[in-house]
């Protein structure tokens, strides 16, 4: 029978090791270092001949390298004589490039997901994708694709603490989101509109009922300024216990203090990223799509 | 009666809000932001007159943009009528280069503490500080410090999984780390001698007793080389059940990659540094430290 | 009689062996490399007891680095019985924020010239620096102070190839800089207006002469956004042959990509910042100016 | 008839520029920018359809977001129904990996080749790469290529200034540089031995002639290392005048440093990195390249 190995990039290592540990599969981290130079060395960790790859990567800090990592090690992998080659990407980068906005404008999603195909990938396991024009990551990605969602994950967890809060989306885009995770417990919940004013400036309109603690749900906060524009308003309709939840909690530039200052109480993550506010670990949802999508190629043969 | 803030630079958000909690006292996270060509762009996040400023600053990433970064703080700190300035550094960077070893080197750790005393650093906090040459902080610093260890916190968690585990100092310098971690349950430790060859190669000799499981202790893990020989000895010796428990995981290039392949079974981190194998806060004594700075301040007044 | 030799930080290497090998004098670049942590490995190139010390220094690319570097070399200078350390900064960083404009803002430019001072640097020597609130670098630095211009080697340079540009100020911060040029060849130069929305959206207005030919001339070229509006300006009024002259070309981000697609026909610039248009070294004006201060210090004493 | 447009990726429009004012083609810089987040942003600067495209692209300063910068643009090009698409990288990297050292390393020198192929580049044009184990660019790449030589440009620079040099390979490698160089001028060249120990560690031997003048001659300076020791070896058998000469000079760290500490009097380079030693640009070579390369596919045709 077929060996099922895990592989894992730089700064996926702790993430593969709870899934490999929970699958009950040998995971070896692979040698992955920079020269002064920028240029990249990397090492197989073991003997891949004849044996399907689950790849765990993780797209957060610098996406390019990631990416540069992703492409060398599936193709050497296939040259090497491995199976199937399955990528485990926590968080998907380049989504939000998803059309050609002004002409010329390079589609970064497409992009990314040819190189993917290109280099041999040959299914991809993500959590909570960033989709918006595309509606379904199959319309992007020509392998064998599966999402899961950390929402009612993230959702068991915040209840445990706040029962009564309001969900809000804080833009259209999060609507999918704030149903997952109200849905894990019946709760209702409420979208925002978010208006952008250029690169960076962001408004916010929607009704709100009347409350004192709120939970703003998202997959992504990157400069945060969507989630501080609904943090503002939910405290100008006299809200003061406002939470955030985040599957991937990118943080960049002065999130947090934006996030902190505009009245946010806490802020729960996942570990698709490493980041202060992991509270819960994505580990169980990946390890049970993988089981998942093996069974199914099981069956298939 | 004088009131106390903590104020957080960035990357140290997340430790500081967890202290303020504890202590009861008001945190805000300050804005920083780097503009395209690298200047930095700070905020005071509010009115700090006469106000006793606890300031956390983290200096694991880029040691140089934290350094600048309290520089800044402190100094605008003082110019707006602050009072005393007391910054918390769960890691102090620059401790290694202690002594001039070639003619015309920089003894940065000597640089480093006399930046923070120009700067106005009334005070300072730090967990397990790697001294060598200087035994004691206040050899480098001339203002007050405070060390506290994470040493019970890791044992007391390690613990909890693995009684029987022979404690392993992987050098002789980190023989404190190991008489702190062993001590908390009574056991026993031992120290290994490691011989350095150039820059990166290691070679560890010392008498090893029999057994299964270990746990080898220090206070830094950069590139990991130490206690990758140190887990490799222990092989040698039959143990089969290796872990590494360490306070500031700052786990650089391929270090991960190196313990894991070296058989290390689990590795137990602090959050003195953002890392994916946080599993213990220093929050509770770092709150307990700056209560013991407090009151000591109060009687001395 | 008292030593003079030249010691030079990372980056300004080739501009000190310049007025090294003018001057006549030692020059002796120090050993500056970065740990994969972060931290910096420094060392004096010489015996340094009894010297005075010319330190070349560029803040260009990373200003915190280079801000740190300055800071361990002039105090270890000191430390090892260096006479008068004198700082060479070709380009002076952090000048733009040189007031509070929002409450709690960092004044940069305050704390840099503080840093400087506290670390002991005797005398400061740099060109074209961004001066607009602060009208002299006195006002902002404690120590001596000399800056020299690169407007007139431009104008001298680019006036061998177009002697019929109009001088053109992008905006009124740029005018004197604009004087100069033009002065060089006793041409007249007109002055744009900017009007800025936000952080990065700039317009322009003046009125503007006819003509085919016209030289942009500002200090520094950092995103670029200035540059852009009046070149687009200038074309609105049916210039054809616009071309641009730098002291400091930091050229972050897209600057290139957005001053060529704007109709720039080319770019003029100093060596004070490595880039790729150098075409006019601010060497002899440094060794001028060196000169001058140290004839001058020589009779004070 | 096909149009021809030169398009510059970041870093490497000065170059394009220059070739593309001596080849009288057309010149668009294309818009690159970086997100806080690590992601690129890349929009095509003018219409492709039906044009042959001359993409220029610098690999020197962080080759991976290079890489990912040409594979995004090479795929919009034939997206967008570009003809031909020409890869102009003055520096080629990752051509030091060029074999599986270790069982399970990566042989990046066929990665990076593999990824140019897939991504549709038609044909490659390069200044002194660096092969070792692969004789040719054709036994690595599958694209048409072409390679010139800045050697005899440098020879011709640097016999202006010192016509009585000692031509000197450093290393067995560089003996085909030191042969192009010195051919030039009909001039003798020796070549030393380098014996590696470890990654950083390098001595060198070889017999010597007596003299006072010696240019030692490479395509790359990195750290330095390989140049350092052969200008100790010519100090040693009295060379008073040691001058460098090489194509790229990343001189990544300390080199700098180090080259002219070990005595080195001047360090001559070329443009195909930006660097503060560019006495020499490769334009003309490039251009002279790319019409053979044009004049032979029309021939063809």
């Amino acid at each position: 029978m077929e060996q099922i190995v895990i592989i894992s990039g730089s700064q996926a290592n702790a993430l593969a090791q709870k899934v490999a540990s929970q699958l009950g599969i040998p995971h070896y981290p692979s040698t992955i270092r920079y020269f002064p130079d920028g240029e990249l060395y990397l090492r197989l960790p073991t003997d891949v001949k004849g044996k399907k790859i689950i790849l765990f990567e993780s797209f957060a800090r610098r996406p390019n390298d990631a990416l540069v990592e992703t492409v060398f090690l599936s193709e050497t992998l296939h040259d090497k004589g491995a199976g199937e080659v399955i990528l485990v990407a926590p968080y998907l980068p380049y989504l939000r490039q998803d059309s050609e906005f002004n002409p010329g404008e390079i589609v970064s999603a497409k992009m990314f997901s040819t190189m993917l195909s290109k280099a041999g990938i040959d299914a991809l396991v993500t959590v909570d994708p960033h989709l918006h024009r595309f509606k379904d990551l199959s319309e992007l990605f020509k392998m064998k694709t599966l999402k899961v969602s950390a929402m009612p994950l993230l959702a068991e967890y915040f209840y445990n603490y706040h029962q009564e809060a309001l969900v809000v989306a804080p833009d259209e885009e999060a609507e999918q989101w704030a149903k997952l995770f109200s849905g894990k417990v019946n709760a209702p919940y409420i979208v925002l509109e978010k208006h952008r004013f250029g690169d960076t400036e962001v408004e916010v309109s929607g009704s709100i009922p009347k409350g004192t603690t709120a939970v703003i749900v998202d997959d992504i906060i990157s400069t945060g300024g969507t989630i501080v524009e609904a943090a503002e308003k939910l405290k100008e309709h006299g809200f003061t216990s406002i939470h955030v939840c985040v599957t991937h909690a990118l943080l960049v530039q002065d999130a947090e203090a934006k996030i902190f200052q505009a009245g946010v109480k806490s802020l729960i993550a996942t570990d698709t990223v490493i980041n202060p506010y992991m509270r819960v670990s994505v580990a169980k949802i990946i390890g049970e799509a993988l089981e998942r999508l093996m069974s199914h190629v099981g069956n298939r043969a």
